[in-house]
């Protein structure tokens, strides 16, 4: 969510372990909530970003919103990766996954075109040379200009470059996106009711505007992927790659190295960790103009992954995932070697679809019909009920058994 | 400038030092460059900041603008400071720096309102508790709130804080600023020439808007101020302020402590380095909105510090600078022990003003008395000239002698 955004790039692991209990997610949510307290909720108190009147033009018809987000840790394991592979493609990944991070959030709101964004970076100019940075550029122009055949404009007007070694160990890729949108064309996700289906989108496999295989993963819970997945060999390698006042015995504690396959299909865990985060945006844009008036809410499964939703249903609204996609194997990858539990992990990943739309049953086929004219798989993963006791969330899974939530 | 804006908070130091050479200013500049220099320049190849058609709203006559910058490793020094007083005051400063050096940037091109901004915080949890987020976010507000009651009005929409301490050492304070400004009323220096005069305006002193003394600093060269002026103690006692894997003989070399008094008022080293960067946006409103058509153009002199100038001036033109203001204490104190030469000094710190009126000689003596009701020292420091060698800046100084840039 935009606002003051609160994204925890945290290791989930600490909630697990009594003496990192203190470094805990939920402990260190409410400091950032608290933090930010004071400021404007915005017009729209259930809306997936913060939308404010129009300051930027003054049509008491159109609001205005700016949003800032990064690619966060995943840029570590971007590094690590570079700097086995020497391969700077993976940067360009980095560049996606900062705009796309931006950009599907202002989608949650209905927005869907006449964007503009910034890119910030921060490095360590010992350790991330010039060509990391031409790679970073090139790539979300890339990004962008690939969106624009799809009728999505985003005008990537400035940023800013900073060498500030002191304060970055590698380096830290953030953005900002700006819009403008009607009002009479917002989602705000007010028109959520019960009875209502959750459609999810799924993170993986290859649109008709990928072109590779996408392993989900997108731009979360990487501390905790990047940690419990690969091998403590990385830590003597790449000490910059690390916080060295964190317990070494947290640190790179599982068994991969990235160049290490793991799929049937050959991918290495460094290919499912990489996977730049998909942007729904091209399917979402069709979606609106044809069925907006069908799409009751839309939520982008980011920080709190597929628990996100409870923080913007209507008072007096529950939801149940009775249905969610099979986990893809990136995520089977991370259930494997995480000590995290299932619960947790349906906090910090998206598990399989990275977007929801909430609508009504007469138009989901249509619209799960018109996502797969994008090659993106969609199906029916839950639904919207009354509130009957104190969850707001209950996932029943196969595996993971029921889950309530809060 | 935006752009992409380069800001290189490095150390020039490593000018000097033949082993540091690699890691100078001009090689990194050139780096950052390249790797931008496919990006669109915009509509006004002159202005301060790029300006780009109203790709927000539309209107032919109107254009739009998004800008990015921060508070750099001046961060750092807040860091130190709070660790060392407990007075969390001091990031209400930097949330200040961070804002102007966005304002500041924009009031170049002429915008004085209708400002959109968007804070991202990087920290590392470990450091940095809730209560600095708390004290950055009403840091922000606070100065916003105030800049509203002299008619700048900026709305504080969002922005992101994120927990990455595996990136950030202790915290990185960004900003990002969006405006759309009518064509008839941006300034684009494209007006500068020869004969016009150079206004300095104090970046000292204490405005009407000011509740204290402000030293100057604004939020470049930090880097270097705080390596020169401050002890090696601070190496052992906060290792998380510095990169471990820089050459200790280059950290941490000066004389001082930050609660040493070292002006005859008995402002500390402390106080005089994290001063918050002075905004000069209540007078320049003031200013465009009486004398638009007098102002040839505006230089806010960030990175790169006096010699910002010369690469905003029109083809054929060059500037002399003969008329400085006297340093101020914080700059005696800086030159006093730094190792860096003259000529890199004025490269790097504003050195006494840290915004420039390009003007006609009879608009010049109005723009100062309108100045001096806001408080601000102002005064005639050089003037645009024709172009008749290499040098595009010379610097003719007391101390200092005749320095050519470049």
């Amino acid at each position: 969510m935009c606002g003051l955004h609160v994204d925890l790039y945290v290791n989930f692991m600490f909630v697990e372990n009594s003496h990192y209990q203190s470094r805990g997610v939920s402990a260190s949510k409410e400091e950032v909530h608290s933090a930010i307290a004071t400021l404007d909720p915005g017009l729209y108190p259930h809306a997936f970003c913060r939308i404010f009147p129009d300051y930027l033009a003054g049509d008491p018809e159109w609001t205005c919103l700016s949003h800032a987000d990064g690619a966060g840790t995943k840029s570590l394991l971007a590094y690590v990766y570079w700097k086995e592979t020497g391969n700077l493609d993976v940067w360009k990944a980095i560049a996606q996954d900062a705009l796309v991070m931006n950009l599907d959030d202002l989608l949650c709101v209905g927005a869907y075109q006449h964007f503009v964004y910034t890119s910030t970076i921060g490095r360590n100019k010992r350790w991330i040379p010039g060509e990391v940075l031409k790679a970073l550029v090139e790539g979300t122009a890339a990004c962008i200009e690939q969106l624009r055949t799809y009728g999505v404009d985003i005008h990537y007007v400035g940023g800013e470059t900073a060498d500030i070694g002191d304060l970055v160990r590698t380096i830290v890729v953030d953005g900002n996106m700006t819009v403008r949108w009607p009002k009479n064309r917002l989602i705000t996700n007010e028109h959520i009711q019960e009875g209502d289906m959750i459609l999810g989108l799924a993170s993986f496999g290859q649109t008709i505007y990928e072109q590779h295989y996408n392993s989900g993963i997108g731009s979360n819970g990487l501390t905790l992927a990047r940690h419990e997945l690969l091998h403590k060999s990385y830590l003597q390698q790449y000490p910059e790659a690390c916080d060295p006042q964190m317990d070494p015995a947290l640190q790179y504690t599982g068994p991969y190295r990235l160049s290490d396959p793991v799929s049937p299909d050959g991918y290495t865990v460094g290919d499912l960790l990489l996977s730049p985060t998909r942007t729904y945006a091209p399917f979402l844009k069709s979606l609106l103009e044809e069925y907006r008036e069908g799409v009751h809410g839309l939520i982008h499964c980011t920080g709190g992954g597929q628990t996100k939703l409870m923080r913007f249903l209507p008072a007096g609204l529950a939801a149940v995932k009775n249905h969610l996609f099979p986990l893809p194997p990136v995520f089977q990858l991370i259930r494997e070697s995480s000590s995290a539990s299932w619960k947790e992990l349906f906090q910090v990943f998206n598990m399989g679809h990275r977007m929801e739309i909430i609508t009504d049953e007469k138009h989901a086929d249509d619209m799960i019909r018109l996502a797969e004219t994008f090659h993106i798989q969609a199906h029916v993963v839950g639904s919207i009920v009354k509130a009957n006791s104190e969850a707001v969330l209950q996932i029943i899974h196969p595996e993971a058994g029921v889950l309530v939530y809060p």
